[in-house]
């Protein structure tokens, strides 16, 4: 079996065992039998770290449901590899050459030799990052919700903002907390590292090592991290600066607000979009402007081996860069005094194809099984959503007939795994051929 | 100056000229001077063989005026750089070596040498089609308005149809002739052979020729070739299925028509959407299922160096097997056993980053200026019907605000220049590099 094979079915098997949990009647609060489409919905949008959902984490599920989907959540976040990986650790059992390879696969990190100080290193990272994260955010909960449901609550949404899961305890997920300084910083704190890949972390906790033991630190950094941490960083400000004038006169949203409020709302919603699916104003009463920009960001997305989905900002820089080279006449692609592998330029070209394939053939499907029940901006919105594994939604998905949400199932389980993965283990044939073929031009735009 | 910068201003010209001849009193039927909005509009229209109509043509209009405008479009179709050059010859003035590099520019065609040769052929080519086209859509426009203003019609209908302008002089279009099976074949064929290209025509025309002759013909037909046939049949033959099986029960398209009508409805319409923007049902009425398929054709759009635009059949060859390589593991892109050179491919990522950030750039501004006065879809339907200059409307385009217009204008504008002309001449700095940087990976998708 392939790898790209092996990490559909992995998924699978996870989501499948989450199902069959969120079925029981001791995950539901009123201790009912779930209804099987609630608990497969529930169970996928966790373990892709979605964050769409069709009934009210808070309310429909116990506290041990809660649990499950939390552990689901962590589950997704951290990857099937990495978490399979990891169960073999503790195990201390050997790798055998055939999942190392699979693990470097599913990083895409051919240099990192030693996978399981990988594996350490993820997992101590997760945990310190979610700890911190509970810290920064627990008072407001406690404010409002005494010690230790605040704590449960802090606790919950820290795990979800890591990972960019976006599930909420609270019906309109953070709009209670628009104002809160420590939710508007904790929440991007985690949403942002969670966001970014291990492999920036780790280069930063390296530099970062280096610094303060005074030694004297080379440029040690790759061009992955590089251009991760400059598209992104584009990405947050001018995302910022679009919700902001946007919806500065919307006084559903960001109107009746203070400019501090204001700022904070838009900066929040810049963090959020690209992949974690937290929301601190209505997307239900947004302009259509401002979906559209949203549409965008969640489909460009975070960056690649964190929690987030979407094209991911390499892609985007990649594509940047290939026009750039284009006008200049340049046969290369140049990005930081660097080469881009031809290989590498292909790939991008597959993600953005099959990303518009998918969510165009999606949101087709979906404007037929809806036939003319919804806007179209907010079922495209809706789809890009899932796809991205954003989450965010204009409050239409429990709306949504059934087999509209099973589409939006398959949707999200794609999402997650990766387009390149699902066409590689559908269509995928490695045959590699060492015929050569002459060259021929041909027009093009 | 560049080649890119003189082609954008060349098209400058011919609009302004072709604003002034339409803001005169003799090309009004009211005999007053026109609106200079209008004008503009109209002649950015003609030019750029776009279609989108402010005011009805028909009535607006003086036959002069309409003369006007089928001179524009003549002119838009031949393209700015084939007429300069044919008047040259006409002048018999011999061509220097600067403006021969821009006409072989401008086809994109470096294996072509004789310029004089290829631009009396793509004349005697246009006036052949445009006759034969003639032809066949002569006998309805006659039995319905008589010898002479049928005659006139058949004229107008069938140079509109050769350049793909999708200017009609029906204010509904060419919805009352749903059922004539000669203008469900001549219409159609004038728009698939005048948006094809000229090289694919050449090539056709060679091969026929040998035929005849009874030679023995070798494989002459190019790469170019033969991605533009496969691609357009495959686009023409799914662009049928969609539109019969989205429309089929819809009362107010397809559904109350006799099935042979559907089909010919269907096919009429998948020829005309990616780029022509002719209607024979009403677009105002569609589903937003069959609205999002147009959209989609729409963006495809026509072949390379014919009178279409979009991103262009070839470039969707190229991504798709871009990806196919990549799903593979090959180091090379392979169409029709020829290896597409790498900077062809960095050429497709400009078009398709390019023509993608344009649109929804465009379709942002038009829900600001709109601000909610229509449906986004048909904001979206709009300009990217600009922006591949098809011309075909949910009919709002005289009901948009004069700055949504005015953007329209500047869309339909870098639609027909091509976004890698509008990009080149305005960040274009060819600096050729001879540095050598070192390759290094970084995480895609
Ligand atoms: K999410
Ligand atoms: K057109």
């Amino acid at each position: 079996m392939t790898i790209a094979r092996t990490i559909c079915l992995g998924f699978l098997a996870v989501i499948s065992v989450g199902t069959l949990l969120l079925l029981l009647p001791i995950s539901t609060s009123s201790g009912d039998w779930n209804s099987p489409l609630v608990a497969i919905f529930t169970a996928t949008s966790a373990v892709c770290v979605t964050g769409l959902i069709v009934v009210d984490t808070g309310s429909h599920f116990s506290t041990l449901g809660q649990c499950f989907i939390l552990l689901l959540i962590q589950i997704g976040g951290l990857g099937y590899m990495t978490t399979s990986t990891f169960l073999l650790l503790v195990l201390r059992r050997k790798f055998d050459l055939r999942q190392k390879l699979a693990i470097q696969e599913s990083f895409d990190r051919p240099f990192l030799q030693g996978s399981q100080h990988l594996i350490r290193s993820i997992i101590i990272t997760t945990f310190f990052f979610e700890l911190t994260g509970l810290l920064i955010i627990l008072k407001p909960f406690q404010e409002d919700y005494g010690f230790l449901k605040g704590l449960w609550i802090a606790f919950f949404h820290s795990i979800s903002a890591w990972n960019n899961a976006g599930f909420s305890l609270f019906a309109d997920s953070l709009m209670g907390y628009q104002h809160s300084i420590a939710i508007n910083i904790g929440v991007p704190l985690l949403i942002i590292f969670g966001g970014i890949g291990y492999q920036v972390i780790l280069e930063l906790q390296y530099w970062i090592k280096s610094k303060l033991s005074g030694q004297r630190v080379l440029s040690i950094f790759s061009l992955n991290t590089k251009v991760v941490v400059r598209v992104t960083a584009f990405l947050l400000i001018s995302g910022t600066i679009g919700f902001f004038t946007t919806e500065f006169l919307n006084l559903n949203t960001l109107g009746p607000l203070t400019l501090k409020d204001k700022l904070l709302a838009a900066w929040f919603q810049s963090v959020t979009t690209r992949t974690a699916g937290f929301n601190s104003v209505d997307f239900g009463s947004m302009s259509d402007t401002a979906l559209f920009i949203t549409i965008a960001f969640m489909f460009i997305g975070a960056s690649p081996s964190g929690t987030g989905g979407g094209l991911k900002t390499t892609t985007l820089g990649i594509l940047i860069n290939c026009t750039r080279s284009t006008l200049r006449g340049h046969e290369q692609v140049i990005m930081h005094s660097r080469k881009i592998p031809t290989s590498l330029i292909y790939k991008a070209i597959a993600v953005v194809l099959g990303s518009a394939t998918m969510v165009v053939s999606v949101t087709t499907l979906l404007s037929i099984t809806e036939a003319g029940k919804f806007d179209f901006i907010h079922l495209l919105f809706e789809v890009v959503s899932a796809f991205a594994t954003v989450g965010l939604s204009t409050g239409i998905t429990a709306d949504l007939s059934e087999i509209s949400q099973i589409i939006l199932i398959f949707t999200m389980y794609t999402g997650r795994i990766g387009i390149l993965v699902f066409m590689a283990a559908i269509f995928g044939d490695p045959r590699p051929t060492s015929l050569q073929y002459p060259e021929e031009n041909l027009l093009v735009g």
